[in-house]
């Protein structure tokens, strides 16, 4: 039988939104998977919008579910409407989103706060033994959410590959442990069925990055 | 020597702009190839804004470059800065982008205006000789400007997994030929060094959408 995946979204664009090519890598691999899908965004604000032609906020308001919208096709689902029984995993994208509009982390750092429908998700899934897939940022709400687990972002060294790697701090700042993988590697939590892929983390050829989404979503849905 | 791509955008989301996945998809397979992307989206505002959960137009104003930015990473340039000498050929992802901002086709059918510099993009390219790639709609602007090439957007009787072969006129109506292909498949017209594939005209799952993106691209590569 199918594997059913929800995916959550938090937008569309990396800047304030689900970072698209992360998503689409998702959507494909667990299409070529022949996973049954569904997509879910939060029904509010974004915390802000981002012009991404120069990095800057902008005075708009945008909606997060509309947006995710744009990657979903129109077919996306207010999170506060997941039925968690029906699905057998979870996969999160990264993007600023998971850390603006999933959470609050680009404010507050590890005193950060998850959107309470995006916490209650995780720690159904997890008490239920069901798989977490995540990419680039979207570790950060896994390690805060349940302690001592195993997640990668990548290597932890920073260098003109990983010019992000402070942000695996992030991890080692809530308790959780940081685990160096390649941009084709993901990392599997085997006892807390996580499952994690550095993505857009590493500075690699958008192929390399789809390569490792695969590696990660394919292990998600071993552990379905 | 890497090929040289032009990948020409519409905005961010198939109702108002570029396709994301079909753009996505274009940038994936061309990194696989080796290819040097840069990417291209008019400076000007967008048609009109689309709610995508429910199709519906908004008072909303955004500009098609900046939209484009998200997709590509926030490294976009100004269509009418390209220089066509520095590129071995140009891809053109679809989404109602193609009929709303690179053209007014949705307003005026087969009477449409394509934006002046994608039209002379088109010209330039045919000119010299060199490879245009495109998917799902974006063969209207090939048809307008190329009079009597040959085009495919898929299969031209509706059905459950035809539902837009009603759009292959467009193609007709302008005195191109259309050839049915399907959904893994890309038409090549070697003659005019004009490469396409239907991607989400049809109502296929997502990774046979990326497979044929992936045959357009190489056989376009392969013509540059």
């Amino acid at each position: 039988m199918a594997k059913r995946v929800a995916v959550i979204l938090s937008g569309c664009g990396l800047y304030d939104g689900t970072e698209i090519h992360e998503a689409s890598a998702i959507l494909v691999h667990l299409s070529r998977a022949g996973a049954k899908v569904q997509m879910f965004a939060p029904n509010g604000d974004q915390m802000h919008v981002v012009n991404h032609c120069d990095g800057n906020p902008t005075e708009e308001k945008r909606n997060i579910l509309q947006e995710s919208a744009r990657i979903a096709r129109g077919d996306v689902t207010d999170l506060a409407k997941i039925d968690e029984s029906q699905f057998d995993a979870v996969i999160i994208p990264g993007g600023y989103g998971v850390a603006k509009n999933l959470s609050d982390w680009v404010v507050k750092n590890k005193d950060f706060i998850i959107h309470p429908h995006v916490e209650k998700l995780i720690k159904a899934f997890h008490k239920a033994g069901k798989p977490l897939g995540m990419c680039c940022i979207a570790p950060i709400l896994a390690a805060k959410v349940i302690a001592g687990c195993e997640l990668t972002m990548g290597h932890d060294k920073v260098s003109e590959t990983w010019p992000h790697a402070g942000m695996t701090s992030a991890v080692k700042d809530l308790g959780s442990k940081h685990v160096n993988k390649d941009v084709e590697e993901a990392h599997v939590d085997v006892k807390n069925k996580m499952v994690s892929t550095c993505a857009f983390m590493c500075n690699a050829p958008i192929h390399r990055v789809f390569n490792g989404i695969g590696v990660m979503v394919n292990e998600t849905l071993k552990l379905a």
